[in-house]
């Protein structure tokens, strides 16, 4: 990949980007304010920069006059940087630069973290679930008349030592023709106990040598979206992978609203088939895409959360939504993938994720699997925020887990104009802290629709660390600027005007929205406090945090601390694991050593009912404000308003 | 039962039979012959008897004049016993009473044998593979909302010390409704582990207690028919048994045939189905039967010949008929019944006896282990004589076994006017040892069509004892009878005369039918002594004899031994198992003691391939002898031989 260094004056940063990349993003990747309302669509015009020295494509609009364009000006949001640039910002009010920097500071998002295959084989927990056995079998003949199945076990016990080895019905239904089609030349599939001592099934048997040839499927069944992995068992590579958006949103945008369509007559296999179906779309995609034989796939592996898994498995329920929350089971033995309607061969085994409450579910689980927080000693927040949230302490002596009421706050859900991270939605977001002017960054650069969770944490951060909202998350009625306004009595922030919009409204944040975002953010952080009292730790002793789940990739670490979302700590100690449950799924399809530990993790995941913990309110009330009541929690951010406060005084 | 005294003159010998019994079969049960062609049914009107005392029903015809009828005269076809009477039987020829007493003896049938669960749980071997826990749960609570299956699985661990459990797909389906309809009452179903240490699997769940309802089905897949039991686990009783022609019948006599079907297109499915049905179709009845939900039936125990496992089990049978005979497998793990197409609850496991090798199937196997000669130190020979002879020799410490291409000899095969032993069925023979006329006993008490296989022993033995036939089966030219002739130059014996028949053509017994039974009974008899040889014994050292299978019913063990069928010994050492397939798998739906101990046995039982072993053509061409060439083996009928010789010497 070709990078580029941008400079921006008079800020004096610089951003190295790639080639081709749009000028208004490299701005805020160097922490830089553009006015910019639109979205980067070349609309409001405000974004005016002067390109100083180096060449960029695009930028030119009827906004800008002869004259300007012959000066270097152009519109940063239709500009593409090609090489190194100097850029000039024209500052349009009077600001200090330094104080411009001081405020300012780049993203830090987490690390990414991904196990492999070579990890596991380094650290000794390569134990392969699922092994290819080739054999050369001597004919039958009047003196040696062993039935088939028997010539082909014991020709695996004296030639590879296997031993204890169990045959099910198609191996028998297929073995007369498949030993006789290569003259007796035949690969079995051996499926390996999960612990040993236990059988392993002879679960398919190839006429030839197909050892090189050994699949398996993992796919996180979520909620909104189904993703899959087409894994290769020999090299522990990801051959295919794909999204779909799980069938089921037709019938229900949340869990909620699938459980009460469960209820109904028809509902359950309804759902059951739809989401099964998406899954098989998946199969069939991928197969087509690695361009392997769907017959050689031995064995699949689903994490999804408990309402997800029960759908899927076609189990009401119901009792998942009425108090108490009773799953119907949270342990599943692997059952055969035909039984569940999967497109698959016969002889394939279908793991699915085992849960720990009704919402705790295997998505989580395999989220701890798959990172390996239940083996390290450091003691770990693990968290998962999607369309709600989940949190997991501990380490391998211990785990807590706790699900937050949060509701889908972070996936654009309780916000007037939220919505998900899809084109148009406001992504990244910056503020002249003179003008408050915004620069909104939208998923697509086009004109903006709505907000979506990672603009909505980087609003609400921004204007809470230029102080035009307050710890409680009322603007400060005091800011000269008109987008402040008072609208039916509530008072809201225009980010974009109608004009400059593709809904032809004005797209605002109000105080109702951040009441809903900071009682969001306010369920999860009390989760983590309560959780951390139980145990009886604080937030010093989180050693690392791992971040699971879509919000993970973008969110700006910084932030997310400044509001009081994420517990204050160093921000090299988080990482960001992608989607954790697929994660966990693919760990479990190439070693049985996560299936080994999965149930043993499981018993020692202790659940919290925070409704039922006498702590959590407390916390709970304590956690609504900006970033917090206690901000001793919060030392760096404390610092930072405390040398501001200093600063300001000193002017 | 009602009996009744027949005093029989001038032999004077008395039968104790029911009230309502034919006087021909009572004359027959005391060994007394009468003259009687037509098998019962008043035609050839030679069975004249005249009643000196007492009174019996029927008798009289238009062959009767009224003076023989007021004298006494009766056709002892059509009379039936009603109290105890005194019979003369009118001697036609001059004969000496005592040398007709000399040379019958009565009746001497197996003694029957079946094992109970009474026996089986004197004998501590019970071990229910299939049991039933009433639990009384709390109710979940937000203090305590553990899911349903974790409520259940840690209640039995807490009430019923029951450890080690899985529940399966099918159960995690049932659990939140069930456990809700009768206010978390709940009785699950267990299936014990075979061997001990295993996991206990929870099959099923029912709301509410219903612990004294839980049922077994056994099955007996025979080429010809199918047997089927409907078992209480409780007490061990059939509740309901029936049998059905195999519906593959249509598609093949045998199981040759039905193997050339199976390897055409859809052949196999086909044959699978109609067993399959067929299986469906006895379960429905005895559910009827028995009143029974068919819910409640957890487990189905099959056993059947290599052939019939593998059609059953949709498994292609083609290279058990190709030299050198390999079926596809002989061990099968449990499986579910839905997969096999029953029409059974989806928790319901199959169990299919194992074979041996192509021809020593599941039904020797489960007769060996329902006849417990595994268990025991005597020497036993355990014999399944049908549509083919498996024999069997050994003890607790060894088991050698060999399939006797005896063909269907016993069955009716083999013979011009060979029958299975239905209606007009030749099942029982007596001869005049003067005037060589016959007395027929049928089936039905009818008219003759044909000959069955027990008629066809009784034939031959006697046929032989009267030196009608020689030891080669040729008959004696000398004899002074229209019945013995020459047809076509095959000599032969007219058992019954066109107008007796039902078939409009004589009845007869050739030279040519007479070689095939010796070859049928060589093939036996040398099997039995091949397997002897093998393991270094002889006939003396046989301590039991068990015979399974329908023609173990009806064989006169004396006369079986005359002619060198069955080994000669003790005649109480001999026991008759009935459809010792059906009481093998019986057995093992009633204990696990059964389940573990089958497939060590089929490791220890040593299968012979007679062609391929050396000794067994010497032994085959000596036993094609009436009874064998060698004398010293049949040291009681050489007795009787001597002592009659010296008797016609002292005449």
């Amino acid at each position: 990949m070709k990078t580029a260094d941008v400079l921006f004056l008079p800020h004096n940063v610089k951003a190295t980007v790639k080639q081709g990349e749009s000028l208004i993003r490299a701005a805020m990747d160097a922490g830089v304010h553009i006015n910019a309302s639109c979205g980067g669509d070349g609309v409001c015009g405000k974004c005016r920069v002067i390109i100083e020295e180096g060449k960029i494509d695009g930028g030119l609009t009827e906004k800008l006059s002869k004259e300007e364009i012959e000066k270097g000006y152009r519109q940063a949001c239709l500009a593409s940087v090609q090489g190194d640039i100097v850029v000039r910002i024209p500052i349009e009010s009077e600001v200090d630069a330094s104080w411009l920097n001081a405020q300012k500071s780049p993203r830090r998002t987490a690390k990414i973290w991904e196990m492999n295959l070579g990890d596991l084989k380094e650290k000794g927990l390569f134990l392969p679930p699922i092994e290819k056995r080739y054999l050369e079998l001597p004919k039958p003949s009047s003196q040696d008349n062993l039935p088939d199945v028997t010539r082909l076990v014991s020709f695996l016990k004296a030639r590879y030592d296997e031993h204890r080895l169990v045959v099910q019905l198609p191996v028998i239904r297929k073995i007369p023709d498949v030993i006789r089609k290569d003259d007796f030349r035949i690969t079995a599939t051996l499926l390996r106990p999960v612990h040993s001592g236990r059988k392993t099934h002879i679960i398919n048997i190839e006429p030839g040598d197909t050892t090189d040839r050994n699949y398996a499927i993992a796919v996180d069944i979520g909620t909104t979206t189904v993703y899959s992995q087409l894994l290769d068992l020999i090299t522990g590579k990801v051959l295919a992978s794909f999204g779909e958006y799980n069938g089921q949103i037709s019938y229900g945008e949340d869990v909620i609203s699938r459980i009460m369509l469960a209820g109904e007559p028809g509902g359950l296999e309804k759902l059951h088939q739809v989401v099964v179906s998406t899954i098989n779309t998946l199969i069939k995609k991928m197969v087509k895409r690695a361009r392997i034989d769907k017959g050689e796939i031995s064995t699949i592996t689903m994490a999804g959360n408990t309402t997800m898994t029960q759908l899927m498995l076609k189990v009401n329920p119901t009792y998942i939504r009425l108090s108490p929350y009773v799953p119907a089971s949270t342990l599943f033995a692997p059952m055969r993938a035909v039984d569940l309607g999967l497109a698959l061969g016969d002889h394939v085994t279908a793991l699915v994720y085992p849960a720990i409450s009704s919402y705790v579910g295997g998505d989580i689980v395999a989220g701890v699997m798959g990172s390996g927080m239940y083996r390290t000693h450091e003691v770990t927040l693990f968290m998962d925020i999607g369309t709600n949230a989940e949190i997991v302490i501990g380490n391998k002596d211990w785990l807590a887990c706790a699900a937050c009421s949060a509701g889908p706050a972070f996936e654009g859900g309780g916000l007037k104009f939220g919505m998900r991270a899809a084109k148009g939605a406001i992504e990244d977001f910056s503020m002249d802290p003179v003008t408050f002017e915004p620069m909104n960054i939208t998923v697509g650069d086009v004109r903006p629709k709505g907000i979506c969770g990672s603009g909505l944490i980087t609003i609400v951060a921004t204007m809470f660390e230029m102080g035009v909202i307050d710890n409680q998350g009322k603007f400060n009625r005091d800011l000269d600027t008109p987008r402040i306004r008072s609208n039916n009595e509530i008072i809201e922030y225009v980010l974009a005007w109608k004009e400059e919009t593709q809904i032809e409204r004005d797209i605002t944040i109000s105080e109702p929205d951040l009441d809903n975002f900071i009682r969001a953010k306010g369920a999860i952080f009390s989760g983590c406090m309560t959780l951390l009292e139980e145990v009886g730790l604080g937030i010093p002793d989180i050693e690392k945090i791992y971040l699971s789940g879509g919000f993970g990739s973008y969110v700006d670490l910084e932030k997310a601390m400044a509001i009081g979302l994420l517990p204050e700590i160093d921000p090299d100690k988080v990482r960001f694991i992608g989607n954790g449950s697929l994660m966990g799924a693919k760990m479990s399809s190439l070693t049985n050593r996560i299936r080994q530990d999965v149930v043993e993790v499981t018993k020692r995941m202790t659940n919290f009912e925070l409704s039922e913990t006498s702590s959590y309110m407390d916390n709970y009330v304590a956690a609504l404000f900006l970033p917090h009541t206690n901000m001793n929690l919060f030392p760096k951010l404390n610092a930072r308003f405390e040398a501001r406060k200093a600063k300001f005084l000193a002017q």
